[in-house]
């Protein structure tokens, strides 16, 4: 039953982004290539925050659009169990799961190869996460990310928000996935779910496989106003972020108003100067050329000019996702279809197991 | 949609056992014996800890038997999820959950007349314990008795643990209880009911009724060995304890080795005289009759003649429920459908309320 796959996070399987396709490099030098997709269980959540910006895009959501492609089952999962860790109005929740789904789809997640669903739809999430958190103790989630950072904020936190990592253990396993995209920052967690797949064979049977982590590529974009700090959605600065749903006058003018340097010369040099550094690096990820390519292209551009052909190349890129977005944001009815058959697929993996792990646990 | 009754604990509705009937005194000083039963929604909880003792029988079973006769809707919960808080040997956890089920259906807890299931078999347990555990700040737990206690006995509990008043909050809420069988012990978990409805009802809209407690008597039946601690199943002595699956030469000998004093005569005097007072209190109880009746009774008799006499009355009770025992145990197929019935009666009530609670939440 139970997949043999073992890995520690400290030798991951990695993403290298080239030419918007993605080389894997296998750990145990695998050939690449094969013609079927290797059998294995891809998890991904993401919390609905509404529409994501050019940063979710090149940091994640293109190379989950990439896995369709790489094997046989990928899930992504629009986690809105997660984002009530915080507060939440409950309309806007609800129009953020909807756009983060339109926009998940506009990207290329295609409901026909992979599996796009809602986590509150499939109730076998909470179902194992309570079972796994009698086998977590208290202490283990102290010093996780999530808790340390976000409780200071709100002076004193939620149980769901210390408890959340048990529940996102729980996201991954239950589907018995042996990959999970992360970022740098949610590798502490994807140990917890590795940890807790152990500690679960060892006091009933070997049962979960430990799921791997797929560490996404190394782009990080910047801010367009502040380059030392990460693009985010809740940047204050409304020019600091490109959303994938703004217009190409909203991109242009954008980009135009990008932070750089006095030095008119386009070069890569990250440290040294982070701001045109990040449009060089936006404008390779967007064009699918290396960031070479692209710093010999310039040659002999002022940054003047420079923005404009970065610009337009990132509205080469977002505009057909822009529309698509409208386009399926415009029909609700169609959208919820394809959450609910999405669940009803998640649920049709999920229940079997849950009633395996409830026969474990003597329930049955 | 939403009950509009509320109480604080401090002023509950109390039990009174009486003739083996229940008599309730009413806070609010409502008319009683009106032919139709009050609508009231009744949960109450009970851990799988196989087959129970004469001190569970009169503490709170007897009771939960004539709640049947009392509220229109009254749910009784093996509550599987919360026994795994403490580690379980998964075999005999089934066994303990089928000796629980067999044992409360031949206490007289009547499917027909009331809902009776698995907490495992209905998912919607979990997941409004999670939507709960996110309106509950990590310290409200802290102090609660279920952490004080058992974490000490195991060093560091389990998140499990630390989290299981959330769930038996979710236990009840998930049906609109009004009303809620406890003890002594657990009226701060209910404490937390009902600050969760609350909260839950400022957050989003009035929606849960704030749930009361039903005080079971305050029949305590002592150890048969040391007559200053309460009849318990663990208890290393054999002779402590009465079970309802005792056979008669069982209860003879326990009863006739029960802990007095070197007084003959036959008092009730609890302070002063506990073991003989314990037998009083235990012939009370299963004869239907008043304290001062059966001492009434027993004048002229001695301790060891009175032995005979209680053991006699305690076998008359015991008896029909501990073949009713046997003969349940021994169709386990009927049993385990008589549980998923109960379940899905269970389901049917809370998957409405879970629609209702998403909607409000914005997941819908």
């Amino acid at each position: 039953m139970a997949l043999s796959m073992r890995c520690n996070v400290k030798s991951v399987f990695r993403f290298v982004h080239k030419s918007n396709s993605h080389r894997r490099l296998f750990k145990a030098g695998k050939a690449t290539g094969t013609t079927s997709l290797p059998k294995a269980q891809v998890f991904s959540g993401i919390q609905p925050t509404g529409v994501p910006h050019l940063g979710n895009y090149l940091g994640a959501l293109e190379s989950w659009v990439a896995l369709q492609d790489k094997y046989s089952t990928v899930m992504y999962s629009i986690v809105d169990l997660h984002s009530i860790t915080q507060p939440q109005d409950p309309q806007m929740l609800r129009e953020n799961i909807l756009d983060m789904a339109a926009s998940l789809l506009a990207c290329g997640i295609d409901p026909t190869r992979s599996i796009l669903f809602q986590q509150s739809q499939v109730s076998e999430h909470a179902e194992l996460s309570w079972i796994l958190g009698c086998l977590t103790s208290m202490p283990r989630l102290r010093h996780l990310p999530q808790w340390k950072m976000k409780s200071k904020q709100k002076n004193e936190g939620s149980v769901g928000l210390y408890t959340y990592p048990v529940l996102q253990a729980a996201d991954i396993l239950l589907y018995k996935s042996t990959h999970v995209p992360v970022g740098e920052d949610q590798i502490q967690h994807l140990e917890l779910a590795q940890d807790l797949a152990r500690i679960f064979n060892n006091q009933y049977e070997e049962f979960f496989p430990e799921p791997c982590a797929l560490l996404s590529g190394t782009r990080k974009v910047k801010s367009l106003r502040d380059p030392s700090s990460k693009m985010s959605k809740s940047d204050p600065q409304k020019l600091a972020t490109v959303f994938l749903t703004d217009t190409p006058d909203d991109i242009v003018l954008k980009i135009r108003r990008a932070v750089t340097d006095l030095t008119s010369e386009v070069t890569y040099e990250p440290e040294s100067r982070p701001g045109v550094s990040n449009l060089v690096s936006m404008h390779a990820a967007v064009s699918g050329q290396s960031v070479e390519e692209v710093v010999r292209l310039a040659e002999g551009m002022d940054t003047g000019q420079y923005k404009n052909v970065v610009a337009e190349a990132i509205v080469q890129t977002l505009q057909p996702i822009r529309l698509e977005i409208q386009r399926l944001r415009a029909d609700r009815g169609h959208l919820e279809s394809l959450l609910a058959k999405g669940a009803e697929k998640a649920h049709s993996l999920a229940a079997p197991v849950m009633t395996e792990v409830r026969k474990l646990v003597g329930f049955y």
